[in-house]
């Protein structure tokens, strides 16, 4: 189904500005309507670990597509994409350090390396611009915040880590609206796991976040916290793996598929 | 959250129960509220592939937890239990085809096995009958229908077949909220795959399921179809792994967890 106002540009258009490095921002806001992914790539010996890190955290990791070794297709979710250029900007990481961020891939893929597609929140954030619930990141066009909590994940293999999660100031009235949007998308992380108090779930200061830029919180909101794609970046700092490649935070994989195609009712 | 209306004998119990041989049947309709699970255990180097065929097969194959390596302990649905024994009865699949039906697997138990626990539609059917809407098996006393289907899975390393489904026959005016019911469920198997038609699924003939037992279906009813986790023995005998130990059909695993620790809201 396609989505109720899409943008003129397609997803593949935002892909080949992309690949061919036109485009090197965040992609929040960008093919409003489809869905965008976090990428974690990682050597096949560690890949079993990963999915059942994944499986054990759905919140912050609901999969969305595994690509096995080698392959650069990701063909259930955008058939012809290449996984090695079609991210604005990756993060690569060498045991638990992050060793460089680059435009391509190229340079390190090779045929023993299996990528995992993670649902992304900015791919619910279309529905709850429809609910009339504004985006302050968006509206400061800003990449969202993002705190590490002190909520552990549960570990899996050598990967452990603290959730990460994503925040947006929501209007004390909206938040019960904005809770039933997003609990329609558990494969984009679905409904919020916190709602405000940040201290209580370890953020000491929603002015310094751990990735993105900071946003204004209005007297009438409160910081409403989904659990966030980016948990496998604070797991690699953590369990060190020989190498894990990642798309840097906010600069998703934009996929041919609709926030519909993955809502639950 | 413990259940709204818990029988008396707690899982825990009717575990004990099964693992002294006392109780062998079917456990559609024990320990109500509580979250009941298929069982699929395989050798270590198939487990990325079936763990990939459960992501990419979520309706039919759900996955509550995996144990790792060797391990007997599901410690995060029901820690206490021992895999290889607390099953009222096991299948036991060698190159694709079933070699054994047995009460225990301690005879061929090993430490490269990877135990799988599927959700399970029995799970649920406790919210079915909260909102009046009654089961035809378990008022005939008999397992719930099963049905191979003409719908495929996807493909994951080895893995294929066909999806394989469970049928409740449902009044045309219950059909909404059994809808509604069982969307809360996603991890078991969630909202229907089909309803009405069987024939347009591959269902020749209601009367003669390939699992489990026929159950009438008045005038006023259509047969409705849920995604079953009998799906990975039907993947069993089309991709022929040298070993894969199962439960029997309708004979779970009886969880510790309750139905709203699984509910999406």
């Amino acid at each position: 189904m396609p989505p109720t106002s899409p943008k003129s540009e397609s997803p593949s258009d935002i892909r080949l500005d992309i690949r061919s490095g036109r485009m090197t921002n965040v992609t929040s806001g960008l093919a409003e309507g489809y869905v965008q992914a976090n990428l974690v790539i990682l050597p096949k010996s560690l890949s079993f670990d990963f999915l059942l890190f994944c499986q054990r955290n759905p919140k912050p990791c609901p999969i969305l597509e595994v690509i096995e070794p080698g392959l650069i297709d990701p063909h259930l979710t955008c058939s012809g994409a290449d996984i090695r250029y079609d991210v604005p900007l990756y993060n690569i990481y060498r045991n638990g350090k992050l060793s460089e961020t680059c435009q391509s891939i190229e340079h390190v893929w090779s045929d023993d390396l299996v990528s995992f597609l993670i649902g992304c929140s900015f791919s619910f954030e279309n529905a709850l611009k429809q609910a009339h619930i504004p985006l302050r990141h968006q509206e400061m066009k800003c990449n969202v915040p993002m705190y590490k909590t002190s909520i552990p994940t549960v570990t899996a293999g050598i990967f452990s880590g603290p959730l990460v999660v994503s925040m947006r100031p929501v209007k004390r009235s909206h938040i019960s609206k904005a809770i039933q949007v997003t609990s329609r998308f558990p494969d984009t992380h679905g409904a919020p796991i916190h709602v405000g108090s940040p201290i209580s779930i370890g953020i000491a200061d929603l002015t310094n976040p751990d990735y993105g830029d900071p946003v204004t919180i209005l007297d009438d909101e409160e910081p409403v916290f989904w659990a966030c794609g980016v948990t496998p970046q604070a797991a690699a700092i953590v369990s060190k793996p020989e190498l894990m490649i990642t798309h840097a935070p906010g600069h998703m994989l934009i996929t041919d598929k609709t926030d519909n195609d993955f809502s639950i009712f």
